[in-house]
């Protein structure tokens, strides 16, 4: 987006960014003796969806009645997950009863927006379209931008079959879109296939000058056509699921849950490249934009670590380890040193704009850390914490040690201005959890380095680790001896504190219902905040320690990001808390499917 | 503007709202021998420019040399205060020096933007244009908008004298502009004088379908020209500075910096519309978008009850009864009862998009009250406040009670969730000068409505006047005994405490080198905060509690807002320190003068 809405402060981001919509390549429309397939004006019989984890095939069905004749129409389409670049769609059109004319047409359209665009700006320009042969073609550039972010080109490029032979249509061809029409008379009981292949390259692997050309070459190579495709494309997932399926006797609606988000986790990533990343919600919706967050580090890594080879997760740190150059940009924003990872980023650079996150929700910059200790701990890869994970390391932790301050009153360091895992209050003074992580992390680092010091491509002074020793020695961590628990901040206990059982069913979730001053200035938790840290660094707390912040906090914690009922879910079977186990379990793995937090819409 | 970019949440305002640019009326372009006068591109010489403080009018002239001729140009203009709806533009050219050909293009012209227009957005559609006998007329209406904000309309019209005789130049029109071009000869030592009227009607005052007509009576009606309305501008503005003078002997710069303060606020705003407000710098620059800001009641007010008529402040006082159910929406976008008078507004309703002002800066709602308080105070108009004073007394009292929360640990009320005047902090906890503005208002209401009860128009129950005094009764305020001062906030002195005599000269203005994020942190007071509740609430305090509190807190003051200096100013001046004092008088008066905050290029 190209506006700066009201008052722009040194470092703000300067842009907001968004992954935006690729070409769309799986539009096909129907037309039944010229009347266009529309299914939000026409009624239909016997509609059927599916989406199969097997093999990440989704099929839609139904049967449309009209005057003349009775039609059954079946969509079937995937990624393919054995070549990157490549989709399939199967459509099978029926002629149940009586006769008539069918007519597709399938495009490759790049007159998309997104539900942000402003405007009504565009985001692509034509470079060429065509077709040779059998293979109709569409490259298409992103407009110019003002943020000397680099523009990117994509080629996609169509061919069909038809009942299983190479057929061409008649294209047409105008800006931007490229459309094949088919027509065809169908008897009764006749039925007809289409097949729909496409290949899409990006100028990420291919320069715009040669996609054309490289398009066509991979077309001739590609000799897997859809029943073959399909089939690869189970045996793919059965791979993945070999690995990592989880088995829940007893209660199919669990079972289904854990499978889908594993299903969605796997189909947005699975470590083939460490250039890319995990957006929160994939690409199944527009929420978060298809960034990246320190969801990735703090939710996805334990995760792959368990059900994935560890080059999955490896390639995440290196993700990271990549953009360290542009983390310590972000943190020259601030004014500060060391590295700040972004909250949200492409390209490594900050780009969300709100500054209550941006550069207070900086406790993210500990989980980039945790990630690189959970792997070195989980996979015992020494060598990658001694080199890349201790330049890593060595960035945050001179983060930390500038972002603190001595507050000569209590004589001690603290960390004001933070906005900590709990996203319903920002701008607090020390975080229970941000100081909790920001010490570990300058502990971590330094016995690393004392550790692997004279090996370690990393340089760190003396002076640097002893001022690190000193701070983590001297953090003031927010107490309340009488309640025996760990505060959120300091000012927490002052909160007008009531359990979210005293709130009516009416005004939840809260974000849909309460004014986003009402939402800061109550107790209730967005996600866990305080139980986050007592996860992650699980042996340092005694049970009871766990138990009395666990019975404090998770009355009053709504439970309003995907983030949150997960930790408790862990927390709550390590304390035999049985029925809160499985309450928290059925939202984390449910959460989309059965809509917990009314916002599926936006995304998985 | 009509993007959202990134994350609206529930109780953020719809828009973002600025003044936009009028049609431009005082464009004109001048040629010698068909070479374009640019100032940006020749060299000029004896250019003088001058602002006449006694009647307004603002005089540039220059001298111009070409290769066949010099010739002195001068320019006088002054908008009237005797005829509102009036502009008058004098254009003198002197032939020093050879001959030439004198060619000027006088403009009325709508294709204008801002520094904020997206996209290159412009502002005004052509409603219509025309032509007759010798005015030249343009209608523009704006744009439509996404928020049910009212379009309106505005009517320009010009016509010509040249030397004192009624001059019909060649028109050209053109969408939204229209064009009189003036050829003349000037042999050596001959003088030409052009002058230019303007007359303006808006919808606010003239409805659309009768502004042609209206601008062509009052055009007829216009019987006074350049001189004479020189001379009974002067007039006009000579009875005002009789009312408003304030005489400085010895020192020059001081003088000046007065009266051209007082110049700017009186041509701003001189009480005859109580539909109209002032922007925090007038229409002199865009920053603050001519928009109303508790500046009005806050700063503005003490001047016009001391300096002006009693009705220009009581105008100002109806402005906000007026808006008084736009202030009961505010409130009630938040979820809060009672009314909350916006930050920055048009309408009534709040139109500025950061939340930590929205809805934090809550204070600006005790100034309003206090405005009336001060109005009563000052002129003994006990009617006003009986009724419309009481009746927004009652509103705002109402949000106060609601907005506070009751803290069980403290067993005291609290207010979680403010900014005070000081932005350069935001979203803090207790902020003295807010809970203390706040309380006052509980107080001050009740016992006025106590008084007036049977005659007032406002009604405020028996249950709500003992709520009332019970929050003002238990309100926390947080002070600290040992220092023997007032807290800014719940955490103040939790921070790095330091003057800002320890700031190098270059990281100053702080808003222009730091990071918001080191701003957000650091102790450093943009301007009065605790030191505003002092000055507001001068009798309550003993002046060794005004001494402790001033020489804490002002030398952590960088006083980069323009209210700060005048505050520090006063108290300095109670306090007997007079070198502070007549420093901060300096810095207040000469401000946009001196560029002391490096910003007068966004108005004065």
């Amino acid at each position: 987006d190209k506006t700066r809405v009201g008052w722009w402060k040194n470092g703000y981001p300067e842009y907001f960014g968004k992954v935006i919509n690729a070409v769309d390549f799986i539009a096909m429309d129907l037309f039944i003796d010229d009347q266009l397939i529309d299914l939000a004006t026409l009624t239909t019989e016997d509609f059927y969806w599916e989406l199969n984890m097997k093999n990440g095939v989704l099929t839609r069905s139904y049967t449309v009645t009209t005057p003349s004749n009775k039609v059954r129409l079946s969509f079937e389409r995937f990624l393919s997950i054995v070549k990157n670049e490549a989709a399939y769609i199967r459509l099978t059109i029926e002629m149940l009863e009586g006769n008539g004319t069918v007519k597709v047409i399938s495009k490759l359209d790049g007159n998309v927006q997104n539900e942000d665009s402003n405007y009504d700006e565009h985001f692509w320009n034509d470079i060429d379209h065509g077709v040779k042969e059998e293979i109709a073609y569409l490259t298409t550039k992103t407009i110019p931008n003002n943020f000397e972010i680099e523009q990117f080109t994509v080629t996609a490029g169509m061919r069909h079959y038809v009942d299983g032979k190479l057929y061409t249509p008649s294209y047409q061809e105008g800006t931007l879109a490229i459309e094949g029409s088919f027509t065809f008379d169908l008897n009764e009981n006749e039925t007809l296939l289409i097949d729909k292949e496409v290949l899409i390259f990006t100028s990420r692997d291919i320069p715009e000058a040669q996609q054309a050309t490289h398009l066509f070459k991979e077309f001739n190579e590609l000799n897997v056509h859809y029943p073959q495709a399909k089939e690869e494309q189970t045996a793919a997932w059965s791979k993945r699921w070999e690995l990592a399926d989880v088995v829940i006797e007893g209660d199919d609606e669990a079972q289904q849950g854990i499978r889908f988000n594993l299903f969605q986790l796997f189909s947005t990533y699975y470590g083939e490249d460490e250039r890319l990343n995990i957006g929160p919600k994939g690409f199944t919706g527009e929420k978060y934009g298809g960034a990246t967050y320190w969801d990735t580090e703090a939710y996805a890594v334990p995760l792959y670590l368990a059900l994935a080879k560890p080059e999955v997760t490896k390639n995440l740190l290196k993700y990271r380890h990549n953009q360290l150059p542009q983390a310590i940009h972000n943190a020259q924003q601030q004014g500060l040193k060391g590295a700040l990872y972004p909250m949200v980023t492409f390209t490594g650079v900050e780009c969300h704009n709100e500054w209550e996150i941006t550069f207070e929700e900086i406790h993210r910059n500990g989980a980039i850390a945790y990630a690189i200790y959970n792997y070195t701990n989980y996979t015992g890869d020494i060598d990658y914490l001694k080199n890349e994970g201790l330049e890593v390391l060595a960035e945050i932790a001179r983060f930390w040690a500038d972002r603190v301050h001595f507050s000569k009153r209590n004589n001690q360091y603290m960390i004001h201005g933070v906005t900590g895992p709990n996203e319903y209050e920002n701008n607090i003074n020390n975080n229970w959890y941000t100081n909790t992580i920001a010490c570990w992390v300058l502990r971590y680092t330094r016995e690393n380095y004392l550790k692997f010091k004279e090996e370690s491509t990393a340089k760190i002074s003396d002076d640097e680790l002893a001022h690190w020793q000193e701070i983590a020695e001297n953090m003031y961590f927010p107490v309340d001896e009488e309640l025996g628990i760990f505060v959120q901040h300091d000012t927490f206990l002052d909160k007008d504190l009531k359990p979210v059982a005293e709130l009516s069913a009416s005004e939840l979730p809260l974000n849909q219902h309460w004014s986003w001053d009402k939402i800061l200035r109550s107790c209730f938790i967005k996600q866990a905040d305080v139980l986050q840290g007592i996860y992650f660094f699980n042996d340092s707390f005694t049970k009871e320690e766990k138990q009395r912040n666990f019975d404090f906090y998770e009355p009053m914690t709504v439970h309003e990001s995907s983030l949150s009922p997960s930790i408790h879910a862990i927390l709550a079977a390590e304390l035999g808390m049985e029925a809160k186990a499985v309450e928290m379990y059925q939202r984390t793995a449910r959460l989309d499917l059965d809509n917990y937090n009314n916002d599926t819409e936006d995304g998985l």
